[in-house]
């Protein structure tokens, strides 16, 4: 159980037939009214669902999430806004609510138009069937390429938050997309989630790096509805707010885990830089290097390619700022380089995750990034299959 | 025969035991005083040779460039930079020049010290060697894991124009590298020269991606000795500003095709962007995505990625400006994206090289980018070797 964890939410997952075989239309509701807010894509070509979401959140609240996989309904010009539309509209009668309170979310392939009577009739089933034990075929019904489902729980004092999530697998040709839904029975005033979500997002989905890729369609969706009914404080919203980080830690960890081919987890850590945005510009270039990431699969503590990447880190129009007489790296436990110096230690890198850590000297900006290594099987599962 | 084509200009490739087989040193020289300019790699942390060649160029005009291959000699700290003066004040000191006249080259290893008696013994050699002939030779000693040399001559209407380069193969473990020394015999005057090598180094290797990493020791030198004799003119400047451009663009297209493990080459036009800035952005983001890469080693025709990564552009903090109802994409003649909608058709991308034109329909921004595809091989390449 994920979305459906906390109290007053109900979801289900049922086989619409929109991709080829399996479960592919989720639906998330809380029975009582809810807040929420949503984190976009900021790729600048947005799909359908998208862009209806966006206004739907704009003049109301939001109270339910239908998620679809197979078709990504982006770059399906204005039928695909329709199409979109008319889905939220279908779940909103289903469900007794305004339009607006309906969120849609799709994943997969870009350029198809939706399937609108599959959606529609596949609706009426996931309504039908929906339940708070609903939570685990909600998870699996918004996979596409994953390998297997992505849930996280958070018990607080009092409250509840939970997610679910699907991972950066782009494996068939056109296939986008990271999306999240997370839930909780704690009480946000109207407007007030986005305040809780963007922080948690920035530090978890937005520190992540499977190939650097930036989808049409990647969201990340909060519901709250405040049926724990547990008093608000200043010290449990701050519950609240670490509550539902580690939530996205939890689901961003487990999208690396399960990135394309991934074999090795790199744990990039920035500390010293003169700017905290500089720290995350030096981690994201190492995160995102296909130079660092194929040494990382060859097991190579191959710190060079690690300083040339950090040197070439776009910032502010150039790189981000780098003495390289005052950097220092350490692969795991041991420094391989030191204040612009190689000390000569080869760290042993035989396992599954290695951790890379750059002191820049500078400052006290700082940053991490997970990312997973570059490999055969990543280059098989997007070169293998042709339109 | 390519840095010595142009008259006045002498050359010499020698083995020196700096990597373990082959020719590993090459020096060229102009016999009589040049002029010159260099562009450097943006990397913010610079080999030893490039901070030395950096301050001889700022007291003094070039009259020779001396280039080893396996070392970089970069990340060396203070004992790198004395071992690159060294280099330059032996070789000045064997061709009759000042230490400043002379530039210095390193492409290989990174953190590795120079073995400095093997290049002072190695140059001796090549020293000895030079000769008008020597084009060749040293063209093969700058090289490292390329599959070939890379030589260039466009001979103009009175002057010559000469290059040799060396590609991005990062094969080995820390190694680095993209390499060029131009020669010609126009006559240019002190302090010109960065003025005609500046645009067509802008024009060229600046718009190629094997994988769009940028090295610690990237440099493209300019020498131009007069020693054609032939008037200068207004009209004999734009030509030879043109013949700069074609020797840096076959020089920069043989590093694609020699890119590592590449299969397919990706001719990128983006046309009708804001600006010209922009368009450059959205060149490279496709030019350097994962998933675009793949693709073109799958043959797959797969325009939903290309949108994807045009959407994602960095430019100016944000994304290059992108209306995906104003956008159309064209592979090799076959429009199947036009003015936000797919048309349907399906591409065959059968050969070594498939072209990728996208009019984005907002002004008149305009640039061309060369890339090659990500294959099983590139994976191999950097990931087999440990260190």
């Amino acid at each position: 159980m994920s979305v459906t964890a906390a109290q007053g939410f109900e979801a289900s997952g049922v086989e619409a037939g929109i991709r080829r075989a399996g479960p592919d239309l989720a639906l998330v509701r809380s029975i009582s009214p809810a807040v929420g807010a949503a984190v976009w894509t900021t790729n600048r070509i947005l799909a359908a669902p998208v862009v209806v979401s966006q206004r739907h959140l704009e003049v109301a609240e939001p109270q339910a999430v239908v998620v679809n996989a197979g078709v990504a309904n982006a770059a399906t010009g204005a039928a695909g806004v329709a199409d979109a539309e008319r889905t939220a509209r279908e779940a909103a009668e289903l469900l007794g609510l305004q339009t607006e309170q309906v969120v849609v979310l799709s994943t997969g392939v870009i350029g198809v138009p939706l399937p609108l009577e599959k959606v529609v009739e596949g609706l009426r089933e996931a309504a039908a069937s929906l339940g708070a034990d609903g939570g685990d075929a909600a998870a699996a019904a918004i996979l596409t390429t994953d390998r297997g489902p992505k849930q996280a729980v958070v018990r607080a004092d009092g409250f509840v938050v939970g997610g679910m999530a699907k991972g950066a697998g782009m494996i068939h040709p056109r296939l986008a997309t990271m999306l999240a839904v997370l839930t909780t029975d704690y009480a946000l005033d109207p407007g007030e989630a986005i305040d809780f979500l963007r922080p948690a997002v920035d530090e978890s989905f937005n520190r992540i790096s499977v190939d650097g890729e930036c989808s049409t369609n990647d969201a990340v969706v909060l519901l709250a509805n405040g049926s724990s009914r547990v008093a608000r404080s200043f010290g449990r919203d701050s519950e609240f707010g670490a509550a539902l980080r580690d939530v996205c830690a939890a689901l961003a960890r487990e999208i690396v885990e399960d990135g394309e081919g991934a074999t090795v987890i790199l744990e990039i850590h920035v500390s010293g830089a003169a700017t905290d945005d500089e720290a995350v510009a030096v981690a994201r270039r190492i995160a995102t290097s296909p130079l660092v990431k194929t040494a990382a699969f060859g097991h190579d503590p191959n710190w060079g390619r690690v300083l040339a990447a950090a040197g070439s880190a776009p910032w502010n129009g150039g790189f981000a700022r780098i003495d390289v007489d005052r950097l220092s790296v350490t692969f795991d436990e041991t420094a391989v380089f030191e204040r612009g110096a190689p000390t000569g230690a080869v760290p042993n890198l035989g396992g599954a995750g290695v951790s890379i850590a750059l002191e820049l000297g500078l400052g006290s900006g700082e940053a991490s990034y997970l990312a997973s290594d570059l490999t055969y099987d990543y280059v098989r599962l997007n070169a293998e299959y042709t339109t």
